[in-house]
């Protein structure tokens, strides 16, 4: 038996382990569903800042994985969570999405204009404009409080690479000279340490699972969690090494797959 | 008489000293009348990324000054002509608003996609949307030479700052580690050698006039010209000391307005 299944909760990426954009990955899936036979907490950490958990819900239902709400936490859900433990029914500016605005709307936070706003949450955004940099700048500028959902700076779409929110976070920077105070997502810890809470186990209980170095895996060892690449996303056997020495994080264990667990 | 008034040429910025947006500097315009009353050559160097010179020439107009359209030099046409020297008829991928693509036609180039162009030109756009972004992220990936019309990252509109070029200018920066091979616009030297050669005189010979010690004195010293300040903009007799000192440059010459040549 791999010594891993001796943990009692997986803290699991969804891109690149579980599925690519709407396809999914089906040794992913089976290894998630022989983790539950075992009676083993899951629960589902992404970078994704544009999603709310009833969004992405529906993903996993189109893979024919069954989960709870509470068995998801996305970078809009982490950052929601986040503010509310500082400031309940904060008022928010974001320059975000519908599933990020949803999330900060349900954890009790309202959505107001630049000049009104105690934080300024930066998420991406596919309707991003002028108009809405703008406001993003002034808000800024003001000095408010500062979040970001997540630092990825490119996201690797089917046709090529897009802006992630790291785009937002690069403008800002350059015309202000101010960088978020705090960083939500991986491989920040304080989206792990939110997972922990959900869970309600501690860092040596639990695997952190992804296919990227500098994001899953750094963020599994910010917490001090063992953790386990899968070779399913963007580290593949022939660039494993050179990720290794380019990051400076080695994994503790590396499959091809998360199922690989069960061999 | 001003011992600048023995100059042969004057380059002279626009916002700030000839008016302000759409609004007249009264001073500013007289200055200029009394400079062409002298037969002093005159032209106006300009950051704006956006306008061409015949949509430049209709606020002249509306300012009571009747410009030439070799009196003008904008970002614009000055990073058209750029690129025409090192290639005629350049493949160009933009991000710019239409002013700027005028300007880039009008000098023989051809706007073309981005996974088929031989020059990145990254300018300001009001339009400026995620596709845009993203062709233009793709572009910057690609390793194609990379220019910017100009370095501003802030532009203090009227309601408020709004982001200038360098907000793309950082948002690419963040996401590739790429900054633009070229930057045309002032402070570069690069729009101030395209001022002298449309003048036909070399540095000694002029003045170089701006309300900006960052942006026009610092140009004007680039290539080795004597500079004036006037505070009808930006800098004023409270903060001219403060800004010396955080920018390390200091105007040759100061006056209250350009008329105040004539004093």
């Amino acid at each position: 038996m791999h010594p891993l299944l001796n943990k009692k909760g997986f803290v699991i990426d969804i891109d690149g382990v579980i599925g690519r954009g709407e396809s999914p990955i089906k040794k992913g899936i089976e290894g998630v569903k022989k983790l539950r036979e075992l009676g083993k907490k899951v629960i589902f950490v992404s970078n994704n800042s544009t999603r709310s958990r009833r969004i992405m819900m529906g993903r996993f239902q189109r893979f024919g994985l069954d989960v709870d709400e509470d068995e998801l936490l996305m970078a809009t859900y982490a950052t929601a969570r986040f503010i509310a433990k500082e400031k309940r029914s904060a008022k928010v500016f974001t320059t975000g999405e519908p599933g990020l605005v949803e999330e900060l709307e349900l954890a009790g936070h309202k959505i107001v204009e630049y000049d009104e706003a105690e934080y300024l949450v930066v998420g991406s955004n596919r309707g991003i404009n002028f108009d809405l940099m703008t406001k993003a700048l002034r808000a800024c500028l003001s000095g408010i409080r500062y979040l970001a959902t997540n630092p990825d700076r490119i996201f690797p779409a089917e046709d090529g690479p897009v802006p992630g929110t790291g785009m937002i976070i690069g403008a800002l920077y350059w015309m202000t000279g101010r960088k978020p105070d705090v960083v939500v997502g991986k491989p920040s810890k304080i989206i792990m340490e939110e997972a922990l809470e959900i869970l309600g186990l501690s860092a040596e209980d639990v695997v952190v699972v992804g296919d990227q170095i500098d994001v899953d895996i750094k963020a599994g060892k910010a917490i001090g969690a063992e953790t386990l690449l899968v070779l399913t996303g963007v580290t593949t056997r022939e660039n494993i090494n050179s990720m290794i020495s380019r990051f400076g994080e080695k994994p503790d264990y590396v499959l091809d797959s998360l199922s690989d667990l069960f061999d």
